[in-house]
């Protein structure tokens, strides 16, 4: 399939996928950036074949369009994209947060071209096309969220354009998501952030004794912090709920440190659930 | 400096001290080991120049013995080795906990031979000596834990054992040292293993679902569930105060989830301090 692709911001997400599809042998790439600098660097790396400032410009023919830009901007760029797609255009998202978001799209789109939500679990703590690259998505879980109004081929094709970029495809509703991701990534970045400045409170000094354990648990804790404030406080029920559930648990295991037995069941639980986990980048 | 280094326990650290000794060409390496078929593995794998199951033959010699075992089998051993050791031997350990190690095996070695602590901050989620690395201990910090009765020599000899591995050497009383891993690496493990369990508590499917983040947030979680028992329990002062304060820090980010700006300030602080951590081999 030889397609046009428009890709609305050029960053980790947005510049990777450009860089997996042409890996994938998309012929043709399109690349909206608001930065002129951007514009310039992406046109110098020769990542797509279309850069521009123009919307109109680039989702002019696009086959399948992706919002790439965080959450809170998306309704405001797909109001000024909509008028210029073709009808049979299927425009998606990257946002970490579906319920909130998929309601206020869809309602944007609806009429008007085919909408769906997606989500796919890759990125680092680093962001900016620099740190883009073609194999992000190699092996990493896509969430597809579709809705009550999603038609089975517009699933079917967000699943096929995300599986040519690499990923694995799982189907979740919009509200199942937000709650699981709210436990697998949202609570992660929040105990990340929370670590650093429990240290930071405790005992400064203690960040020069750190080895790797405290790298690998904090890492996420680099990421930009404008990006993650929308997103936490956007799913803040569902974080609400893990957080929470998460002091519960760390109550219980403050009572294990005087019951050995007990605290070799739990983190004997934790080892054998982590070692079953699908293994990835990170692990080495 | 051409010394006889005797190794007691060929694990994770103990193996890859030995190779780290090897690359830094040193002559005589003996390894003490109580399975048959790890002596056996060690010798084809050429690990040492000594291999075998008596002690009294390991340490015969030795300039520096290491303890690599669990601590809670140190003293037994500590005792068993004393009466063989040269007594110009400097006796040193790896133990994760200091204050109650270090308490008992000096009061061991006392009158016989010199004893410090030490504590490389290097290892991983994995364990044995097929783990092990000759760089497991490049650019690691290693804490080094004199008391009162330690000799500045006994010091100078430890500092120049580590640095010869590959260590960056800071010096900590053995209750500092117990306060600061505490916060930086015991801490992380309570946290990993509780976020698992979590999960597993609220939505065991959504497990299925992680990305990344998940996976280096939990890495450690891995680890040998005997040994982080030991060590947390042994250490649960300090554990639960740092745990405490966690929950702690965790109240105030639940609250933030309706306050947008402090939630920035927040994690942009968390950034920044995880930003000024030295890099390490887990950040790439």
């Amino acid at each position: 399939m030889s397609q046009r692709i428009a890709i609305i911001g050029p960053g980790l997400l947005g510049t990777s996928i450009a860089l997996a599809a042409r890996r994938a042998g998309k012929l043709s790439i399109a690349i909206w950036s608001r930065r002129k600098e951007i514009i310039e660097e992406l046109r110098q790396r020769r990542v797509g074949d279309l850069v521009a400032e123009e919307l109109s410009v680039v989702v002019d023919k696009a086959n399948v369009v992706v919002l790439c830009v965080p959450i809170g901007v998306m309704p405001k760029l797909a109001r000024e994209i909509a008028p210029h797609l073709r009808p049979d255009a299927l425009v998606t998202d990257v946002g970490s947060v579906k319920a909130p978001v998929v309601a206020e799209l869809s309602a944007i789109f609806r009429q008007r071209v085919r909408f769906i939500g997606s989500h796919p679990m890759a990125g680092s703590e680093k962001n900016g096309h620099d740190a883009a690259s073609a194999d992000l998505f190699d092996d990493r879980v896509c969430i597809i969220t579709p809705d009550d109004t999603t038609a089975p081929e517009a699933l079917n094709e967000a699943t096929a354009f995300w599986q040519m970029l690499g990923c694995q495809v799982r189907i979740l509703s919009p509200t199942e998501h937000d709650e699981v991701v709210g436990l697998v990534s949202h609570l992660p970045h929040l105990l990340a952030a929370t670590l650093v400045n429990t240290v930071a409170a405790q005992n400064p000094a203690a960040f020069d004794f750190h080895g790797p354990g405290f790298s690998s648990t904090t890492r996420v804790a680099g990421g930009p912090p404008v990006m993650w404030t929308e997103i936490l406080c956007t799913n803040r029920t569902a974080v609400r709920s893990s957080a929470e559930a998460m002091i519960e648990k760390l109550r219980e295991i403050i009572t294990l440190l005087d019951r050995e037995t007990t605290m070799n069941d739990f983190l004997t639980q934790a080892k054998d659930l982590r070692d079953r986990l699908r293994s990835t980048k990170e692990d080495v």
